[in-house]
């Protein structure tokens, strides 16, 4: 049993003291904070929406960079109207309105768990690709760690994680800093570099290393491509709306205004990298980004360039740390809902948690494996979880309204299926595109993900109906017979029949005779140290000491069916975890060997060895 | 606790049924059947010892190749040394006299730990060395399953290892075939090759790819490794030595000549290989052995080509397998003598000996993995652990002969002092020409493994002290109190009750208040099913439901210092293995929260689930 200890004494070591009813509401949020901590998601994602789409659109060549404009013109529209579809789940739901909870009221259990599969998924792909895309932004900085990109990325895993196990709380002032520096210093470059643009002084930006490309014709599949690539710049706006309560009062006014302004400059920064990136022909390359390039070109290296990196890497790893408070809340919404194990539902310590901590981060380390730590390839699983909600959301909206009657629910409800539709259709073009890209793991993983959840809520169903007290009669048992199997009289051996003894006054000991000599000896210690237990020897033709024992315990069991049998073991407590592997190998076979027979309990007396 | 059942199951399933005593015993070994079972791994490393030599001298120009015969003259005379010296531990120790023992008896408890580790070392290696020789004789004559050597390599492992969990008898009928097969085969190769040449009418064999190789100057270091690599087709010759009680009476006699016979064979081939090699221009390539080679000179391909190969194949296999009887023997006297945990002693089960099995598969298969199942780049290692088993076993039979003083002891001990040196000085030779070729990985896992024995040992000593009657006063404590925690009313946690009920008049049923609601529910209907139990409910200023349990645990063995505390809890046993990760995470963590208190027992109320 000492795994356990150790497991319960390492997590204690690791988290931390539980957490006091008080300390879980943190402070509410201002409009100021509320932006700082719930927009680091969706604001990040302009530092890699431009480069994925001039990734497509060159292997068109660069001609086809007149493209990108226009591309990320009916982006930034379809962002706006998402944003105003999100603006009525504000209203409509100020508790807080994530897409799970939407699908569950309006649409059903089945496109509810469809949405908790989405956003499971997108919650690990937001953490692998942010920090993927913070680690490039590093890179571009220091092109000497580029060959260590994995490893980075991995260790900025390993940060989070035990950040987050231990509990950083999300105070807003942290939190604004990185958010508020990335926002000035990307305004900066975008105003600057239209500036100087603008004045004739843009001077086109040599790329060290442009991406080596095999020319492809400028297909409408290809220009799907870029664009379905571009629509990670609407990755995490829903955030605002599923932190509704957190804000201050008017808590839906606030987040509502918050929303229009994260949006605003989201689509500020976004159009405003992606002209710039035209302007001045900055060209994709794999070892440099693209926002990096254009810092460079635009404040010519220096503190300014080496300010816009840092903070495109600091809000990247904030927008990761986002889906470490995201992941874990809604595996503990849907433990209490019976689709995952009860372990992730949080029950006032912080282990709940600290599982969905674990199980995110060991997910996204194995993606940033698999996927070499390249934003890149990352980024065609990414969109489809992302869109899924965002439609179903919508979609589920639309049937709020129809049922809620409330005033102008028509404008409402048509706002909400005009979202719905559109982010249907970017799913659909992101599901054509990407699939052969890597989407197909995501389109196996979200079915897999609602076989665990209807497969764990069916069991739970079925063990409520096998432990309800409704019409149970149990059998009465007052009398207990206890077995101590015994290899030879030591101080363990001795207090586990004196704690038999305590329970029962049938307590037998049970003696395997496979060495004759041994067996003497241990009748005639018996007058010494036997008290009120009777000793039991059994022969052993097969010098097994199972099969004699189990027989014995059968038998007990037959003679008296009315009895609970109760084995009692001394089991050793090490002094040390690994003195674990030297002791207590037959206590575990014989636990494992009855753990299905009924009636029969298994207790062990801890023998606590001081070295 | 369902693992550990799984795990018995398991293990029952793939280990099959105990023996029973009367089956330990195998048959007694005649000369013929002795020398089937146990010299296949002394003969089956004639197999690659020759091209060991050459593909050292190749690297000083084929001229070089003249210094194979000498050296093997050289190793032939040493082998007949370490024969002599060997036949007289048959007669000193007719109950089997391995390095381990012997060095235990005369030089104390390092050598003999020395020895040991060496032991195991090499029976690792001999099972890796041998599958690759093994399924290099196979990828000679199929050369399109080379690209999958190390997939061959692996799966001769798993086979191995499924055979003899399942239990191979050693059953000297069926070993006879290969080994006999290859005797005849090799002796045919050897006799046919030399008449052809005597004849004049051997022609030099064209080698399909020679070895890839920079030039060396021929000095004394490149003979002294062709020297060293040679010194494997001594590997196995103390097998015999080891076996003497599975012998017919009279037991020494018999192995004494069959260790003779086993030395005449091993020498016959060996130079007779050798011998061919260089008359037929051999090229050691890494396509191609050099006995699938000689075989296709000789024979010209054909059926007498391919039984050469199988035979070879075969008698590999069959060495690699006498490590799966040697290894779990060894590992269980070491357990008898608390060098290894108490699981690697043969109790009856076939357990114990399971445990060494799986362990020498998974330790060969790493090697065959890491060394990408070459048997040239595994050669280096396997030599030292042989050496320094050689020389200490030796060495201690010096000190025997000096402290038995028989007739002729002195003649005696100078026959094994003349070994002890010769192995000594190979040893030297071998430390210092393979020490970077991988030889110091043994050098390292040699006192790393005597660590773990001197750790071991000492660990049980100290346990033996604790638990030891003598001087023991137990304190007499006659009064139970049992706590059960509970979360709600269900039929689990009524058993429970019922059960704490038949162990103790004082049973309290704890419940934590998180919920107000849930309180008064749980109040009402505690007169229905509360029984002699007392409800103790518990605030929760934290929401925790660990620390107030503990807390209120602890209250009560301060209240009752006299007294036993039983905790019961009410445990899911799942109808299947997956439903475990759902359910008794709670009882888990009490579990380990409660190991390291003493007096105090948790006993788990098992609940059998249906589905």
């Amino acid at each position: 049993m000492s795994e356990e200890g150790l497991l319960y004494s390492l997590k204690h070591v690791v988290v931390g003291k539980p957490i006091a009813s008080s300390h879980a509401h943190h402070e509410r949020l201002s409009r100021i904070t509320g932006l700082a901590v719930l927009s680091s998601d969706a604001l990040s994602s302009v530092a890699y929406a431009t480069e994925e789409v001039l990734r497509v659109l060159i292997l068109a060549g660069t001609a086809a960079f007149s493209f990108a404009s226009p591309i990320a013109f009916v982006i930034a529209a379809i962002l706006a109207i998402v944003v105003f579809s999100y603006r009525q789940t504000i209203y409509a739901y100020p508790t807080g309105g994530g897409a799970y909870l939407v699908s569950k009221d309006n649409l059903g259990e089945l496109p509810a768990l469809v949405a908790a599969g989405s956003l499971l998924i997108d919650y690990i792909l937001t953490v692998a690709v942010s920090i993927a895309a913070g680690v490039a932004a590093l890179t571009s900085a220091f092109p000497d760690w580029h060959l260590s990109r994995v490893e980075l990325t991995l260790g900025f895993v390993a940060l989070l994680m035990i950040g987050n196990l231990r509990g950083i709380r999300e105070s807003g002032r942290i939190f604004a800093i990185p958010t508020y520096f990335f926002i000035v210093t990307t305004l900066l470059l975008v105003g600057v570099g239209t500036w100087r643009a603008l004045a004739g002084s843009a001077t086109p930006f040599p790329s060290g290393e442009p991406l080596a490309t095999t020319f492809q014709p400028l297909t409408l599949f290809l220009l799907l491509t870029a664009f379905a690539n571009g629509c990670t710049a609407m990755t995490g706006v829903e955030a605002v709306s599923n932190g509704v309560p957190a804000f201050q009062r008017p808590e839906s006014k606030n987040a509502a205004s918050t929303m229009l302004v994260m949006a605003g400059l989201s689509i500020t920064m976004f159009l405003g990298i992606t002209l710039l990136a035209q302007w001045y022909h900055v060209m994709p390359s794999d070892k440099e980004t693209v926002v990096s390039q254009l810092a460079r070109a635009v404040f010519g290296g220096g503190f300014p360039y080496y300010a816009v990196q840092a903070a495109t890497m600091a809000i990247l790893v904030l927008a990761a740390n986002t889906a470490y408070a995201d992941f874990p809340r809604l595996a503990s919404i849907l433990a209490r809902d019976g689709y995952l194990p009860r372990q992730f539902m949080n029950q006032g310590d912080r282990l709940a948690f600290s599982n969905g901590i674990v199980g995110l981060s060991l997910f996204a380390a194995v993606l940033l494996v698999a996927f070499g730590g390249d934003t890149h390839a990352l980024i065609p699983l990414y969109m489809i979880g992302v869109f899924i909600s965002f439609t179903l959301s919508q979609a589920g909206m639309v049937v709020h309204w129809r049922k809620a009657r409330v005033r102008q629910w028509r404008t409402n409800a048509a706002i909400n299926g005009f979202g719905a539709v559109v982010t249907g259709v970017v799913l659909v073009i992101v599901a054509f595109t990407k699939v052969f890209e890597g989407a197909w793991i995501v389109l196996l993983l979200i079915p897999a993900a609602i076989v665990v959840f209807k497969t764990t809520k069916t069991h739970y169903d079925h063990v409520a109906a096998q432990i309800t007290l409704r019409g149970y009669a149990p059998q009465r048992r007052f009398h207990n017979t206890v077995i101590v199997p015994v290899a030879g009289l030591t101080r363990p051996v001795v207090e586990a029949l004196r704690y038999g003894e305590s329970l029962s006054d049938d307590v037998r000991a049970v003696y395997i005779d496979v060495e004759p000599g041994q067996t003497e000896k241990i009748k005639l210690e018996w007058y010494m140290w036997g008290g009120r237990s009777q000793l039991v020897v059994l022969e052993s033709p097969y010098r097994s000491l199972m099969e004699p024992l189990l027989q014995y315990i059968e038998d007990v069991e037959r003679e008296r069916p009315e009895d609970y049998v109760t084995i009692v073991l001394p089991e050793f407590v090490p002094a040390r975890w690994w003195q674990q592997l030297l002791h207590n190998q037959r206590a575990l076979l014989i636990k494992g060997a009855l753990l299905f027979r009924r009636n029969t309990v298994v207790t062990s007396v801890p023998f606590h060895l001081l070295r």
